[in-house]
């Protein structure tokens, strides 16, 4: 089932001023849920919705804190996101960072006391359709098992790089497991076998099988011990930087996961770089790497396909969940 | 055979200085080869060293170029490295980042026409012993295969970020490839199989043959398609920030290797943290990931064992490979 973007984002905003938040803040974070989907993270867009209002129901989101800044010197800021809803407090401060590039030619913003910002890429996307170059992160709670652990000790924390590109922005959205918890429910519900290896099974030997690395709880991290001094790293400036917890203080309980840490940092291009002459740069850095390419596997550019997936939802709707699609407009009604 | 650490910075500097630099840029410069061989990288260090003599005597580097701010607006410069030395040249463009860090907050320098800068680590201790932040990378030549592809479109582009820490700052200093062309060769070498899959044999499977990687040159990137997307991302990143090269102009033949962009970003951490408490963070971020560890593995982070190594080959003599300090030394003669 498909239903046209407006709609979605129609309802997604009427459930949330039934939740008491403020119209134009709905509108925008309603905004940012039916755009997740649009560009094909399901899994962040409207299933994630549900969640998103059970949180709000436990207290864990509070729809009427905004986020704020705290500290500030020059170039760069400290906010408190005051427990408020995740993608409002990152578009703020992802704002305030282009706001800052734009001033200093370079802006960094730090974020605590924040809830699941949702599609990490948003904001990447956010600073391209901006003109600057955005990079952030988050942290979250303690998900992923370093290298050579065999519990959970560090954040599956994505990181975000996107460049502005007027035939279409490279946004990186990179988690640091290598298949998503998300994905490996996909996998395990299909039956099918992951393309590579995505953890351990209970064995303690990698392993393919979907299924068997939910049970662990054992995800990889992309690059072994590389994905995993990666996730440490982002962590640990995301919470110095902002004075905010790091994942050992995050709560483990994913319905209570709030207090998370994040860095938006954005560069304003247009001090430093000629337009036409980047915009020809980054064709000419795409060209090289989509050929020769192996077979019919054509290499894609990072964001090719969210563009792609764009294009076919807003002409033919976007695809839901009929379930939860029939349960988010009950919360509407 | 070890030799002091005292001795292999004199030997470096005598050689360089016969090469006509500069005395001060040359004990800079050999004191930045000292210390990587100090802290273990030997790849970068010493073995390195007469290699960067050969490009010096083909003319690829210059010894007495210097990287110049060629555009300036407040926290973002652009600086030009005259394809001088591109340890001198990228130590610089931090010190500068540091520079601006100090003074915004936040400082982004990005250097063009650059050459090799050898560790990159070196740049993230740089700014970590100043009480910075660093966040560096550069490009490099067309190294590795993108996901899909069979033949080497993007560069094996290190990432760096450092976080001060008084206990011992935390160093991530990684590049895109799950092994390093020295790793296979050492691995290929010793006739071992690699620990995890590093690339693909001639029959396009992922292999932990190094040898067969080696001759396919088709090396893994961390992650698969991940580690592929973020070599990209950085590549873009650093060639539109710098108005230099991207990985598809810059030359195919390592001795000609020339002209890369780099970035390097710092960030003032007196200006947002209580040092007493991101200390106390700092530790407790790593006494999470250290345990429970699977067995005898001791997680580690990142940068642990460089503060070992540097111990030990501070007290005991840095280890050296005889042929080449040989060869070093009667360069210096």
């Amino acid at each position: 089932m498909r239903v046209p973007f407006q709609q979605l984002h129609d309802t997604l905003r009427g459930v949330l001023e039934n939740r008491g938040m403020q119209p134009p803040r709905a509108d925008l974070c309603a905004r940012l849920f039916a755009e997740t989907s649009r560009d094909g993270v399901y899994s962040h867009g409207l299933n994630r919705f549900p969640r998103f209002i059970r949180m709000i129901d436990l207290g864990v989101i509070d729809v009427s804190a905004e986020a704020a800044c705290v500290a500030a010197h020059r170039a760069i800021e400290r906010w408190d996101g005051h427990r408020g809803p995740g993608n409002l407090n990152a578009y703020a401060c992802m704002d305030r960072a282009i706001a800052l590039a734009r001033e200093y030619g370079v802006g960094c913003v730090a974020l605590s006391n924040t809830n699941h910002w949702m599609r990490g890429g948003t904001y990447g996307w956010q600073a391209a359709d901006a003109g600057a170059i955005g990079i952030c992160w988050t942290n979250t709670l303690a998900n992923l098992p370093p290298w050579g652990a065999p519990e959970p000790r560090v954040g599956n924390n994505p990181l975000i790089i996107a460049i502005p590109r007027p035939a279409g922005h490279i946004v990186l959205d990179m988690a640091m497991s290598q298949f998503s918890v998300g994905a490996l429910s996909q996998y395990a519900a299909r039956g099918e076998a992951l393309p590579v290896a995505g953890g351990y099974d209970e064995h303690g030997e990698l392993s393919r099988d979907a299924a068997a690395i939910e049970r662990t709880r054992r995800l990889l991290p992309i690059g072994f011990w590389k994905g995993s001094g990666l996730a440490l790293a982002l962590d640990a400036v995301a919470a110095v930087l902002s004075g905010g917890r790091a994942t050992v203080d995050i709560s483990p309980i994913p319905e209570r996961e709030s207090d998370l840490s994040q860095v938006f940092i954005a560069i304003d291009v247009s001090q430093t770089a000629e337009p036409a002459a980047a915009s020809a740069l980054l064709d000419a850095i795409i060209a090289f790497t989509q050929q020769p390419s192996v077979d019919s596997v054509r290499v894609r550019y990072p964001g090719e396909r969210t563009l792609e997936t764009r294009r076919r939802n807003m002409q033919e709707g976007i695809p839901v969940d009929e379930e939860i699609w029939r349960q988010v407009v009950a919360m509407a009604g």
